[in-house]
């Protein structure tokens, strides 16, 4: 077939199943730790401090009711727990414990194992421009960094 | 919060992440013709010629059940018929239909819209070396062009 006939040979394509498969192999990385890919922004944002829901529903860019079903299987982990706000006592806040630091702790190690293996496949020159080029992309397709939760 | 300690700065995730972003748009871009992402892998192999139900199985690397589900959508579509194999009277193939094959274009033309999007994020330098380095991965992470479909 040729080239230009071949839709699976366009980067749109790859790129999302190369996403797909990366993000299986991280989630089964992730699995022997109670975690799911998607958990790991919430538990990102949590380390530098508590937050309400609301607030983090906001900055991570999904619906409250998926924060609601994340922060659940968090707390079910121990990972995390509901606290009173001292300023606002009506105010819940949502509080990393200490299991839920060493789990986010855990999830850096193992994604940065897989960023190793990742780039090992390529020379390192291809390996910085690769990393550049998805910092770019990223930013053109509207994906900061820790600003947005994972869908799995 | 330092580089170190972040999951969402890694290539895995932003990878991840950017495949289903760049999956979404495509997704978006192909509804109109009542296509999905998933429907191109097996729309570009019927392009070459007929082929068995599990045979097409086998070559996306996909469960029989997802390849009678993609059939039932893509035949409601009028873009492929199960004929019978005349050199085998009880084996059914299906084959692409003129509309099939003109989505199928459609489709292709869709998907180079969104890659030159896409590298036009990038400088020319960036854009081949990405091309390339998304070949390798793809190949590393068990991607190759045609032979699997998307899951959505």
């Amino acid at each position: 077939m040729m080239a230009q006939d071949s839709v699976t040979d366009t980067a749109v394509f790859q790129l999302g199943k190369l996403g797909q498969a990366v993000t299986s192999r991280f989630a089964e990385a992730l699995a022997p730790l109670g975690l799911r890919p998607r958990h790991c922004g919430v538990l990102e944002v949590l380390t530098s401090n508590p937050m309400a829901q609301l607030d983090l529903s906001r900055f991570l860019g999904v619906t409250p009711s998926v924060i609601v079903d994340m922060l659940d299987e968090l707390q079910e982990l121990g990972a995390i727990r509901r606290v009173r706000d001292t300023a606002d006592r009506r105010r819940q806040l949502i509080e990393l414990t200490d299991e839920g630091r060493a789990l986010a702790h855990h999830a850096v190690l193992l994604a940065r194992r897989m960023d190793t293996e990742l780039f090992g496949a390529l020379d390192p020159g291809r390996a910085a421009a690769l990393r550049e080029s998805l910092s770019a992309l990223a930013a053109t397709y509207g994906v900061p960094g820790v600003a947005r939760g994972h869908d799995r």
